[in-house]
């Protein structure tokens, strides 16, 4: 088959270069075009770029040159979907012409996350919302689409969440570590976090709240109903490069017993691997058994990126009530956004038969 | 008056160490014996340590010939007391024998923490277990004494937990990303570290599990009850060099407000700050408005390392029942060790009038 | 007597800060004056600045209203001495214009460093300089003077130098490991620098080889003349937070015995001590014998910050001629900026019998 | 080809860790044997090893039965060869009885490097040193032979001085900035290197000084006569993890070009390429021109971390004489150890016509 043609905008930021890393050797996509801030437009990627992703640059992409990631009327026309990296306070104003004009937009910016007619997506938790877009389409009068991956601590929460949806969940309390990656390239200094923790992320409380309770939601006609999980979250920084981990505590309503509990996060499986969509971890969460692991060092790259890692599961016994208690940790540019994102795609194009 | 004569078992690691520089200018005690492991035994005492506590190591204490430490035949009879910084393996065997022949020895070693004629004491918190000793006496015929500060997270969580036991404490959960030098010197690889975060501390969820009973319990005529409060508690080891930072979600039984709670916790203070003890700070609890404190590298020396800071406190409004959320900040080898054994020390020199 | 006046430009910076700190318990000095960039002017010096000083900010300064500090026009007229911690890209049209009308300007930028009437001093080194302000007055006809302090690592180089004149220094090879500091608080962004070194430094190993050419240099009436030191520089970054430190070999036209190089070093004293300026450290070079020492995190506040620490003093026996080797460590901030700035202002006054 | 046989000797610390995973992927070796300290012997390698190389441990692996590193005479008969990462305490007691019992042992431990009739082989510099090996059948009357491998810091020193041979080196002044690893998973306390450099590394200085001599030595019928280059060394520890850098300035006899070096050092190829050994790498020097070039976290693992990155490569013209700047950086226990070893036994089987 041709492959898709597809495009990143935002493309030199941390999450923009895991998009590129991604895309580049990507069976079904074809990276077409790459979109900077205006003052990079016109400019080589190579050099714009301070690359971080670890093997060299493509060639190929090396000689790209940016397009105006704000202007999205500069977007080619052809491409067959548009992944969006931007920061928050531009994203609206040009993914939504773009959506409105026909392109199918997947966006790993926080607006318009918890709007219940654009799906925010962590394809193996709630695939079948995918669906709101038809919802969408009739509301906003759009001619594209717009899909939300979820932020990037939500991403990994939701995920190890999944499978213990049989026991019903009741309450969440989470403390988050995440990586100074994160914030984005520049947006944590050295000085600031060497020898340090910093206990505060903007909006980053909020979001897994409400982002949990949509995810872990339900698609009606009207959309997508938030659901019954309470989400209480403490959300750190931490001196590591990449790699969110997160220290839970759930409240179950049904009993369980942890070695079932365990079985079933072993087991997890769900719409993209039964697809086998290119990107979809094998083990969307892979247990560890060892009591120091799981470490963002050692097992960020677990299936990639693609899967967390689980590990610690215990019942907190001590506690009234049926609390499980684990630790989950995820890569936050790839599972945590860009990885997603493409996941997204990769499901679109599947479930529209264009694969 | 004259200085009381004191000694430091274990005075090469960083508790020690710890130990030492308090002690070394302390307006009560004088430091008359320091004593390590045998094979540093009889050597001097800057030759041996590598000394980590910032300012230059005191002249008078370099020349200092060390004792054997697990030797308890060979501390010097006419010390008033006793300070353990000795490894759990060797504790006992030293602590109980000295207390047996009539030393009163304060000690940060685990073993024993939890007996119910041994008091537990953070000074601020239940100084009244101190009367613990009496039954101590009785039952086990001991003509000294033997008296324990918590483990380090457990002191910089109950400390904070003091003043909302007006609300009635019922569950705490608790994640702790604690310092490198809770393991103590050698206790971390930095190859394991930088970069990194463990998820998982020997033995340290289940000391703040039980000690953290035993400290906010009531004394009897047969020793301390364990109280009600149930803690679960998940620790992880972050590159931090000092400072246990402790996120804690805690439901209170009665009904409270957060401007409240906030008074309270600025206004604690107990009775090591009425008797004017020496090493008590002025303030047990800093409370720290800005939204991104504590933070360990800014924070963890409020008033000398011996209270704890406290932020970010709010209402967890998400949570079904009343859940107060919170961040709390000590420094481990201060407020969670020497500092608070010293005060120990302090409140029995006091109480028995002897200062 | 009263004490003098004095403002600081740029005080929210790290080395801005480091004036305040040591301005705000200064025995001859007191803080009048605190000016920042245009869009902090107006807002109160608490709100604006992130305080990184350790101590807590002092409350009179807390309150301060911060002046715009690239407008010389609105620098209070009874102001003894303005210290500049200006960014380089501004300092001269600010500086220069107050220097014209009348203000003692003491800067720490690194423009007009190089001018042979600008004295660029490091106090126990080359206080003599100091007299080019004469000629600065003459040839400009400036009615105040604009005195500038050195780069950070060359203060540190040069201090460890002086006493090394005497074997007449011929080449000079020094690799630097710098501290993110001195980048200022968001000069390095966290993801580039942990788990890494930056092997290069913008201007640095130019300021290195031809600043240190004009402090060790002689005062002539044409104004300074570099001396015939020649400096290889290759500077790196490393994920230290403060405290520079200098890998040197230096070539020496005379014979030397390491021995009395190190009692040199130890002994080495100038004009500062001798006028008894409450910021010279009473030790400008500490000789650390151990041979693991100096290092950033234990050393950098040997006397205050205002010392070099230099060890592993050793002849470089393998190389032909005289090579001297060595480690020297200095605080960047303290020695390398704000410290020295303040030493050369109190060696100013007291020239001037003024204090 | 049936595999050639090889086996490990402390196979659990980084250098045998680094073993196991290269040779555990190798087109000729297969892995039979490995061995630990006494403590770990007749345990599964899985249940010892604290792994560290990334991807997960090789499922064959996991069951091996550890060997008795320290015992010769446990070593299997039919191994062709023998790799070693014992500690330099036991090393001689073990690889001389296998050398002398017919074994071939390439060693990464540090005794006997300086011997006479010991090639200390760094392939592409010193290919032809591979014949001491008949002195030493001669000499010592061994059946087998031993191969070191340099130091970590001389291997990557001395790979980027090859090329610059033929302006006939003279002087070597280099400061290293090594990592952690370079010390052993237990070599480096966490609490000694956060925030912080150590200017010491025992004993480095001195191997970097007298095995680049030996390694650019020229072998005679009475083994290798060191070479004229004169080294002098400062050597610290930074915390990084993996990756040594180097700052060097080479004095060179002839007139040189800085371009001309460049290209030299770019086109620099020797026998290990020519004959294609599995381990050698392309380009084992990979020239950098970006300013702020190699980075330990970005480079170290060029060419599978077999090269070594060159970059600031500038005539340093402030000096009098011929010398030349620049920094290299190497994977320390790649290129510094275990790499380098598996190159060495290539290149001897490729020689003896085995493979």
């Amino acid at each position: 088959m041709d492959k898709l043609r597809v495009g990143v905008l935002g493309a030199t930021g941390l999450v923009g270069q895991r998009f590129v890393h991604l895309l580049s050797r990507h069976p079904w996509f074809r990276l077409e075009y790459l979109a900077a801030s205006l003052g990079s437009a016109g400019r080589r990627y190579e050099d714009v770029v301070s690359w971080y992703m670890g093997s060299e640059l493509d060639d190929r992409l090396k000689g790209f040159i940016l397009g105006n990631a704000s202007d999205p009327a500069s977007v080619p026309r052809d491409l067959d979907v548009v992944f969006s990296a931007l920061p928050s306070s531009v994203a609206m104003d040009v993914e939504v012409p773009l959506a409105r004009n026909g392109f199918l937009v997947v966006s790993n910016a926080s607006p318009m996350r918890l709007e219940r007619d654009v799906p925010l997506l962590n394809p193996e938790v709630n695939y079948e919302h995918i669906k709101a877009l038809e919802l969408q389409a009739r509301l906003r009068g759009w001619r594209g689409g717009l899909i939300k991956n979820p932020n990037c601590s939500t991403a990994i929460l939701t995920l190890s969440l999944a499978p213990l949806r049989k026991y019903c969940l009741r309450e969440v309390i989470v403390t988050t570590l995440q990586a100074i990656s994160g914030a984005g390239l520049r947006g944590v200094n050295a000085y600031s976090i060497v020898d340090n923790v910093i206990p505060y992320i903007e909006r980053e409380e909020f979001k897994l709240r409400e982002e949990t309770r949509k995810i872990l939601g339900r698609l009606s006609s009207d959309g997508v109903e938030p659901g019954d999980v309470r989400v209480s979250a403490t959300t750190a920084r931490v001196p590591v490069l990449d790699g969110h981990m997160e220290s839970v505590h759930v409240r179950l309503e049904r009993a369980f017993d942890v070695g079932e509990v365990l079985d079933e996060l072993k087991a997890f499986s769900s719409l993209p691997q039964e697809l086998g969509l290119p990107t979809a971890p094998k083990r969307p969460i892979v247990v560890m058994l060892d009591r120091d692991r799981p470490q963002p060092r050692l097992d960020r790259y677990v299936e990639g990126g693609m899967a967390v890692a689980v590990g610690r599961v215990e019942a907190a016994e001590s506690l009234p009530g049926r609390w499980l208690k684990y630790v989950v940790l995820g890569h936050n540019t790839v599972r945590g956004a860009a990885g997603t994102a493409v996941l997204i795609a990769e499901l679109y194009f599947k479930m529209e038969g264009m694969v």
